[in-house]
């Protein structure tokens, strides 16, 4: 199934600056081969819903791995049946 | 992976009442074995978190096979590596 | 204007717990007179819309006074025009 | 006290398309003097936190007086007392 998405992702615990975590986060998505834009509250990508939540997944286990030890993600997941959801056609 | 998560399921283009939809995704969640508590601005479950993602899409699929055009969920994701992450934690 | 809403204020570079700084943001709701209702995953209220942002507000100020460097929260706002929005006419 | 938000806007029970009422709230938006960045889902801007909160509830009455029966609105808002809080340093 075809959807959008706005991903953010919080390291909860480290530092105050998370631009580290999200760099991490931001090239996850782009090595899934989402189309991704990233804003300054998140990353917007679209594509196969099950490859966006694998990527998700894949943050997760991946900035764990590395030393975050708590992570709170905020996803806004978009799907509809009239057209094909895209990022393009969420703009005016 | 462990997770806890909040999920808030928004038909668009519908009626003004979403009451018929959001039952129909907390009887989706509860079919999925997750643990979970319906509140009065979404469900919060805890469990896998594959099995959570796979519970998003199946109401995602389900709404719209049942006539619902667009839909838009929000969700939130926890988890944590000091310990098992589980909704009763995080009350005080 | 009559509102629904839920709060959920994620402290940014304190502790993996952050049940210190949310004790305190649940504290300042019950102050503000607001009906609050705690859940795992945030606090539902509800009251005047002013007044739901006046107490955001004094969340951030209090928390950044006593120390929290950085802080993210997260707003859900419903109003409608048909009838009252309540908390409990959300529930099922 | 400044502040960075992410506003994001949904009528309910009106049509599938919400493009009608997404510009009218970028609108008031840009009419508060806000700084305002329209991504494709939803609009950050920077500024006074309780000018934010005045643009909000501008944006709630306006919509209701043009007769959309229900909005859903997710914000998300920044503070942090390290620095100014802006758009810009959030983007790597």
């Amino acid at each position: 199934m075809k959807a959008v998405a706005e991903i953010q992702v919080i390291p909860i615990g480290s530092g105050v600056s998370v631009r580290t975590e999200v760099k991490r986060a931001h090239g996850i998505l782009a090595e899934a081969g989402l189309q991704a834009q990233l804003h300054s509250y998140g990353t917007n990508v679209e594509g196969d819903l099950d490859e966006i939540f694998a990527a998700v997944r894949r943050i997760h286990e991946t900035l764990h791995a590395e030393g975050t030890v708590r992570i709170s993600t905020f996803l806004k997941i978009g799907t509809r049946t009239d057209k094909d959801p895209d990022l393009a056609g969420k703009l005016f």
